[in-house]
């Protein structure tokens, strides 16, 4: 079964915000065996709301829109829905007195313009957003379901989960979609394909492989559409298990977790602790690790010293190596990983230091150069990489590279 | 004029990656006048790619695409594209000689899927890529313009900035498209848009406004598009103007700035310093601030303190408050603002301390409860708030409203 998702709102055109929402709900709808088969982003635009929803009914049974529910004069997506299905706005009395409610809670005065969220065209099926103002819309239109959901990344979210999944679960027989995710580090994408080649030529046309690069890291994805019975699945199992044993000095991990899931999984298994000192990647490594769920069971804690008094009263680095190195130097990093290990306590820890830029690179030193550092039971590793031209991709590919050097240290501890 | 966008890969389809490439595209194209009317995610099929490239060009004078570049058998965009043009794949001398040298330098062996990379429609302007081995590719179809950029973030991004634009000026007479935007806080959507709506109702045809919330901010953003002549731009200055009149005490800055962007400005210009001490964000607040170029000059330390040990050995937290008030206190937070003000020798200081969930809440501090505060010369302030109920979401919104209330100590100070 295919769908199409449809995200309104000129913010996104302009590119003043990042569509999070159409990844949120392609994950859903994907995981529950639906084809997401095509996603459009447009303006708040009558005649465009139009004209893509008639496209996207054509060629999906389901379409899911979000964005254009707010209060305010530039959203428009429902008033647009019920002229398209021909309907008149009602005042829902549960939306009604709950909008009420959630604004007294917040001291907002309940004016025209939020009476407003509680109307809905009439005929369609109201999803109730327990988390904000604007209701989810479901419609049935000629045997396909059009479903209107709020753009709040949160609320979006809720809804999907709660009412929009297991109404489409209820309503259509789902085929599903698997996908067996290898993650490979070490090996890079063109060789890593000319190794698998005679494999990959000789997959089954309702196999599908994708190769996913990233820095530190190529993952290999390999898809099944609309899988039906016992046979398709034990398949893909074979030909996962075939491709894991071409390449076994490669395989890092499994489906898609990052390389810090594995390492949150390894750390907690095993009761080891972590600690993080930064100085270019400036939080980015720790807050990747604090944003999964879990990690206060072995996250001791992540120090960012930006400037040099952080890093010799901090983490107890040497001033002197500061001063005959520089900051940026692979002894600052191993004193920087030892320093914030021994301070925290932890078994394990990570370090950065580099010239982020755009401004502090010298020849001997270019913007880019970033030295990390690994500190464990088995003594200190430090690497230098190259990490390229731009601010936001080096403090990105920075933090990747530290957390795969941190995640081959364990594997050897 | 009109743009499309349309980015190629099924990882985008399945929610694999967040698509951040036309959102930097977008902003691209929108600061040099053009108007992009859609954005198109689609998967690595040679018909979705052939009608969506067809009913985009029927609709834009100018489509970009990304994606579908690579080396491997899934990425299929190239002969797509020659096969839609009507020309045969040929090797670029020069393209070819680069991605030689580029891998060479990897340690990467050039084989025939690398030596692919080097083969180019015919009649396509070659956009030399100077940081992968994908070039992009300039068409000229009947008037109209389609590019095709690699799906590296990177890459695309210096294609856009080096090649696309600078050839898209000379290419055709732009007019201009003019955002302003205001920054409040302190008044709930709903609210202000009472407020404002006279003047709203009143504004001229060519002009749009939009409310944009986030966390702790709603941001008003007017636009004039296809402005010709000075009148348009005057009367966009007054009106914003006028709009600004309306809510003085709320206005807390301007354009797309965020309030972090006001705050390293702001103490930038003051010469005064920052450190933070973060448990719940975990480096959020940190990796936002050490994000933006010159943050060296302000940013003292972060200290992410995830245990009480941390709390207690780096900040110096009494210990007792953890014991009788808990982690997550009003008196942690304050002892963390100053512990780290005092480490730091920083004129400002933030700490967060809350319960991120989903483990760990209780009936009388249930997830989402963050307390925040800010150590400045004139003492310390601290707030609770209730951030949401999803992990990410209570990192995100603590982050913002610890640093919204920076920012209001800092305009005190």
């Amino acid at each position: 079964m295919n769908a199409s998702v449809i995200t309104i709102g000129d913010e996104i055109l302009i590119g003043q915000i990042v569509d999070t929402n159409s990844v949120s709900i392609a994950r859903h709808l994907n995981s529950a065996g639906i084809v997401v088969r095509e996603k459009v982003s447009i303006g708040d635009d009558r005649e465009q709301i139009v004209a893509t929803l008639a496209r996207s009914l054509a060629a999906s049974q389901v379409v899911i829109l979000t964005g254009g529910l707010g209060p305010t004069k530039d959203d428009i997506t429902k008033k647009t829905l019920a002229e398209m299905f021909g309907s008149e706005l009602v005042c829902d009395p549960v939306v009604s007195a709950h909008v009420e409610r959630m604004l007294a809670a917040r001291g907002i005065e309940f004016n025209s313009l939020n009476r407003s969220q509680a109307f809905v065209p009439a005929g369609c099926t109201v999803l109730f957003n327990a988390h904000g103002t604007a209701p989810g819309m479901w419609f049935e239109h000629e045997g396909r379901i059009v479903v209107s959901l709020p753009g709040v990344p949160f609320e979006m979210e809720h809804l999907m989960h709660d009412e929009v999944m297991p109404r489409l679960k209820a309503r259509f027989a789902l085929k599903s979609i698997v996908h067996r995710t290898l993650i490979t580090s070490g090996l890079a994408e063109s060789m890593l394909a000319a190794r698998i080649e005679p494999w990959e030529n000789a997959l089954p046309s309702y196999l599908k492989l994708a190769y996913l690069p990233n820095p530190g890291a190529v993952r290999l994805r390999l898809s099944a559409y609309e899988v039906e019975g016992e046979s398709v699945a034990c398949e893909i199992e074979r030909q996962f298990e075939a491709l894991r044993a071409m390449i076994p000095e490669y395989v890092v991990g499994y489906e898609t977790a990052s390389v810090q899931e594995l390492i949150h999984h390894a750390l907690t298994a095993a009761g080891r602790t972590l600690a993080v000192a930064e100085s270019c990647t400036g939080g980015t490594i720790a807050s990747r690790f604090t944003a999964m769920p879990g990690a206060s069971a072995y996250f001791r804690c992540g120090v960012v010293s930006y400037s040099n008094e952080a890093k010799t009263d901090l983490l107890g680095v040497d001033p002197d190596a500061i001063r005959r190195f520089g900051a940026v130097s692979e002894q600052v990093a191993r004193q920087m990983a030892e320093g914030v290990r021994r301070v925290a306590g932890a078994d394990f820890a990570v370090a950065t230091t580099g010239i982020a830029g755009p401004a502090g690179g010298t020849d001997e030193k270019p913007v880019g150069t970033v030295w990390m550092a690994v500190a464990s039971p088995r003594g200190t590793v430090a690497v230098c990489r190259q990490c390229g031209t731009d601010r936001g991709q080096i403090i990105d590919r920075a933090a990747s590279f530290a957390i795969a050097l941190l995640r081959e240290e364990l594997s050897k501890n």
